[in-house]
């Protein structure tokens, strides 16, 4: 079988660091134990191995076609979609007031690793349809849960976030649909959407928009925005599902996360398209963001399950592979040998294991923070909630960036094979380059993170922060092996606290853009301290495995993480030292760089 | 008129940086003068904007195929060889005792530069044949120039390098092909060679391939290697083209580089396959190797002319693409403005300017120390010898692997559209990863730096180098506004110095395999330093030029220089801080990591 993820990490993960059975003493996660979040992983795991990997590449080499107004898929879609229906997959983390399971993140997310890891497009259909129909169970009406939630989760409808417009990408609220009252909460939708994944296909019946409009005279701007449901085909009153006026303009061809399309579409041509007010007028733009977080982590989850993929193809392939001889043993009559032999290529596979390891589990930290909001109050509550607002813009940058270099390389552990088809690493490096884009950019993840997350309620989350990796810092520093790692993060948050400060004065003497100006560096920076957090957190658990007695199997894992451990903190982490430079510099170049000097 | 490539920097780099007509002091070179200079420039602009750009995404998106032992490619391919044959273009450098004009390779290498930035597949065909057809007038007999030269310089027929065969690509010692004698100079082959670009294809008449093979009953390693011409069709005695038992096996499906097939071809399956000896027997790895060097920078040109094309692609989009406000003006009533002025923006296209025109000022600096290697004797010719030797792997790597961040930034600066096919930067980033691969990974580039070149002749390289960079440390102090950036450099030449004292002790303590364990590493850290001192010597003239009258278009472009040399060395340089203390760092990581430890 080809390995794309490892269930021994997965074990260590949710069982080791983050111990996801302690979720279900409360009362909201008590119908589960142990051996059910086990088997839901295993289950994940069978379904990813029979359904979706073996069609990877033939999604990938079979791109949807627009046909006659209709966007056709690869079959495997249709079949997926009912798959994940039936198998409760798409429903699981719902309520079972709305038919779900109260499965906790942390153990969906982790099924979602191991399907994006084993087939990224695939997914993303029911991951889609998951988000459409958490918006509705939250903020819609009962009678608009009746009508699409049930087909939804039962995977026979495919839900879309519809926010893009062509004009209106990063920036939001610049979007034009309209959509003119028509009595009750129904409206007339007009407009056009872009960027629209799963936003037409023939492996379902029908495709639920949830879609950003701008009711007619609404204010301008963020808060003239509502959430609408707007449905390809609208039931009639005869309950019969009728043309509801959308038309498929076209569907983009793209570098990579080629089996999901991406469409173009337009709403009324014929002034027929209706759509539904979901929650609040004018409050859609809050609304959507709420799941916009989460989505935000489950595309730093896809980006490193898909390196996970492809870590897991070159680990295999460097340890078949022969070629050259140790530098110290040149002699030609000798074998070569496996190319994980070679300092270089171990350093290139310490790379990948490192950012989708530090990746994972900053993402299922995360997920138990978001688990454990659902069932907190007050002061605890709030603390979960303001660590994952601000760990989200580095949960979905840090994987989706460093997955770009992961990937690549993976390819440079294949040499030239790896440039090719015959190998799947080339469509990971492929399908991995839109998680820096969707969802909100790099540069507005790093905007998001200092210009709100750092300082909101006047930087209550960074306190919060601080306390939780002092904690880390302090248990360490309690192992002898682990002292040089504690020293070097607790380093890392002064320089931290430093670069901080310096751009707090920045902001007042010199005004907001010129404190904004690196965001996307500072979120660099900041990161490279997250993951190494996580990596001492492992670090703890790996060396105190290490000191009990165990197998000689798990002392190789443990040993693994120690060194991949120790390869972040003194490879990766000391990519801070130029970032501070940087950040603490006072020339404020990219803001006084004029256009016309680019021009030559 | 799509701009691939800036004609004002090509000037700024072959006029005011290297005067390229004091070449035209030397005898070789005097049948030129600048004009001439120019008016190849201008010849090969034409022939980009008329017959490559225009086959650019046709040629990516029709992949060569394989039909009945045939490579079919594009059909610009049979033209543009023609052209490139009937111009002149495939011969340039060659001295006119065989056909060619003597142009210096600063100059055929800014036409090249163009040429790859218009089209990078197309151009690998004349290039290829250019490379092989001096393989034979620098090591061939006169005969054999005879035979194969005049048609391959006229591009009738294609040249190749066969090196690579299954069980060998990074260690060429141990490729297996053999030859075996059968009388005078001539051998029969049998074996297989894989990913030959070009290695057969219908735009020619024959393909020349310049293949390394072993003798029958030669030494093993890399000391019983020898070069021979193995051509697709052999001339029989009548002067006829014959079939030489060379069948195509099959061709890669690859990332990008589609448009030129990489094939996997096999000699002598009916034992009626023939080459012919080039030079001294056992001198194959030797001789290929001094054109080596040219391809490398070769490569390296080439990733930085797709990177040009990727960053004015960008460069474009992010003038007319409006989206957002100025961080200090969100009323949402005001236009959105340029995308351009937003600084993250600026800071990716400061990032791509800066590698594109860094990277390619090293590579005319390459270019010019071989044209100088050519017109010098003595003491004068081994400094640039030696010069050329040790930053050949800087040349080769740094834009490959920064091309590849580059070409990212590049889709980065598009956002959603960038990652798709409606613009070419999806393929830039695709063509572009081939770069650190082919013609020796960036592995095996680091351990030519480390391992041969910074200890060649007792370390005389790496102290020449020292005293170009003094001098142009000096120039720049004698600048007030340029006196930080020298200050830098000199602080970075002293880390330098730090980083390799300590390898040198940590080669002598622990051995060998220690020392070049981080040897990639080293060429990165190295290679900032080598870009910072280029953009060093750029921002010399651009200042020098401010200070003196100029137009305000010229003003703009003198700005832009210096701006760009800022942002170098104020968000690159700095990574050689956290590169340094990895490199001095003791753990051994790499080295002691096992395979096992991999293993969970």
């Amino acid at each position: 079988m080809t390995k794309f993820i490892s269930t021994r990490n997965i074990r260590f993960m949710i069982k080791e660091i983050f111990d996801s059975k302690s979720l279900t003493y409360y009362p909201y996660y008590s119908k589960h134990n142990e051996k059910m979040f086990d088997m839901v992983i295993d289950a994940a795991l069978k379904l990813a191995v029979k359904l979706m990997y073996p069609v990877l590449e033939e999604m990938d080499q079979n791109q949807p076609v627009l046909e006659d107004g209709q966007v056709k898929v690869h079959k495997a879609v249709k079949k997926i979609m009912k798959e994940f229906g039936k198998g409760g997959w798409i429903s699981s983390g719902f309520s079972e007031e709305h038919g779900g399971d109260q499965i906790p993140l942390i153990i969906r997310g982790t099924a979602s690793f191991i399907f994006s890891a084993a087939n990224y497009s695939a997914n993303a259909y029911p991951e889609l349809t998951t988000g459409a129909a958490e918006l509705i169970t939250s903020f819609g009406s009962r009678e608009m849960v009746d009508t699409y939630v049930a087909k939804m989760l039962d995977g026979k409808w495919q839900g879309t976030m519809a926010l893009t417009e062509p004009q209106a990408g990063s920036s939001l609220s610049d979007i034009s649909t309209t959509a003119y009252p028509d009595g009750n909460d129904r409206f007339k939708i007009k407009g056009v959407k872009t960027f629209i994944s799963a936003g037409d296909h023939d492996g379902v019946e029908n495709v639920i928009h949830l879609m950003l409009a701008r009711i007619e005279n609404a204010p301008p701007g963020a808060k003239g925005i509502s959430l609408f449901v707007v449905p390809k085909k609208r039931l009639d009153d005869q309950g019969d599902l009728i043309f509801n006026d959308i038309t498929v303009v076209s569907i983009y061809h793209k570098l990579g996360y080629r089996g999901t399309p991406a469409a173009e579409i337009s709403m009324g041509e014929k002034d027929d398209c209706y759509g539904w007010l979901v929650g609040e007028e004018n409050k859609g733009l809050i609304q959507m963001f709420q799941m916009m977080n989460e989505a935000r982590i489950g595309v730093g989850l896809a980006s490193c399950a898909i390196a996970s993929a492809a870590y897991y193809a070159a680990l295999d392939y460097t340890q078949n592979r022969l070629q050259g001889r140790p530098v110290t043993l040149k002699d030609p009559l000798t074998g070569q040998i496996p190319i994980i032999e070679h300092a270089d290529v171990k350093r290139m596979l310490l790379f990948q294991k490192s950012v989708v390891e530090g990746s994972f589990s900053l993402i299922l930290q995360c997920c138990m923070y978001a688990d454990l909001i659902k069932v907190s109050k007050g002061e605890k509550k709030e603390k979960y909630e303001l660590l994952l607002d601000l760990l989200t813009p580095v949960a979905k940058t840090f994987p989706s960036e460093y997955g770009i270099f992961s990937t690549s390389n993976a390819i440079q552990c294949f040499g030239g094979y790896g440039y090719c088809e015959d190998f799947p690493v080339e469509q990971y490096f492929r399908d991995i380059r839109i998680h820096a884009i969707h969802e909100g950019t790099t540069g507005i993840q790093g905007m998001d993170l200092l210009g709100r997350k750092i300082v909101m309620k006047n930087g209550k989350a960074g306190l919060l922060f601080l306390e939780e990796v002092k904690q880390t810092i302090q248990y360490a520093q309690g192992i002898p092996e682990l002292e040089f790692f504690a020293q070097e993060l607790e380093k890392s948050m002064k320089q931290l606290e430093k670069v901080v400060g310096f751009l707090f004065n920045a902001a007042g003497e010199k005004g907001i853009d010129i404190y904004l100006s690196d965001a996307s560096l500072f979120l660099e920076f900041y990161s490279l301290i997250v993951i190494s957090w996580q990596w001492l957190i492992q670090g703890i658990a790996a060396q105190k495995a290490l000191s009990e007695n165990c197998s000689k199997k798990d002392k190789n894992f443990y040993n693994g993480k120690v060194f991949t451990m120790n390869y972040f903190f003194r490879y990766e982490l000391p990519k801070t030292y130029g970032l501070a430079s940087r950040l603490t510099d006072k020339d404020n170049l990219t803001v006084n760089m004029k256009t016309e000097y680019f021009k030559d």
